[in-house]
């Protein structure tokens, strides 16, 4: 059975703490003890695994990926004629999915990790995807 | 069951959408329902899931890869004796494996996405190992 | 059944070739075929799959990231108060988990692939959770 979660994000590029949806998917898979994949099923955004609490953790996070990749690099000039190359290449760099092993029927994460949404051309509608293997 | 794809890849640099290799795996294992894993057995050549259908985003990425990580970067002399640390570097940022939600049989992609196989110090044959686990 | 282990590290970046120790719980796991999940509780670290053998590769890899995500970046002010945003940055960057497939009760390993796990706000004593699924 396949999971799905369907967020809206707010700008071009923004992030969603998702680590509560996640969980519940884990909570209705009835999986007790496996492996949970977070799947985004998008080419301009992303899903990464790091600190929630202070948000700046995350901001920072995106505004030094502006820099690493700008939308209009001085060096190059992006082929891709929809203008967003910038977003593609964030994606790939962070990557669309993770896996995070399941305990007891819950996520099991480190005491200062969430499980973030990150958007990179948006403002959008994005969908989740979510499977859970395991007994 | 572990299965295998091997390639020929064309340049230092290039890509290879390894989409249908994949899928017909899945086919042949008979999992229904599950998590496919695509693994890239090497240290200078990655795995991701992007935009497949227009060229220019696989060709914005490692274009902008180069630039990133430049072949002699002016600010570090590599350590490493066989000229190809760039593309280590690249391996790590991208990441060697990939993991896709699986159901009824096939792949769960989203509607622009492909599996890429992204060469970082070719041309050389490449192996990619892929693993199906479910029901 | 989760497994973890605990390790040391000795630096502010520096790394720990932990193929070892994920053989040891594949081992241990009685699981012949299937995928092993290698995930990093934390926010600041990471783990990778690259060349193990010429101790150059994970240098220039550590030394590049300083370089692409410094300390202090001169483009920006970052705003979480700890300090270690570079840290953060580079954790998404890689990543925190990895999955290898296994097979006959072994990773399934290029001939140069080593599992790496990557500090960059050390000296920390660091936990790895390893969580095998297949049969």
């Amino acid at each position: 059975m396949i999971f799905e979660v369907s967020i809206n994000t707010t700008g071009k590029n923004c992030y969603r703490d998702i680590t509560g949806n996640i969980e519940s998917v884990v909570y209705n898979s009835n999986i007790l003890d496996g492996i949970c994949l977070v799947f985004v099923p998008h080419t301009t955004a992303a899903v990464t695994i790091n600190e929630g609490y202070d948000e700046a953790v995350i901001e920072d996070l995106l505004n030094y990926l502006n820099i690493l990749i700008p939308k209009n690099p001085k060096d190059i000039v992006f082929k891709h004629m929809e203008g967003n190359s910038d977003a593609h290449i964030k994606a790939s760099l962070i990557g669309n999915n993770v896996c995070i092993p399941v305990s007891n029927g819950k996520l099991v994460l480190g005491k200062w990790q969430k499980v973030i949404f990150l958007e990179f051309d948006g403002p959008r509608t994005r969908r989740i995807i979510i499977k859970v293997v395991g007994k």
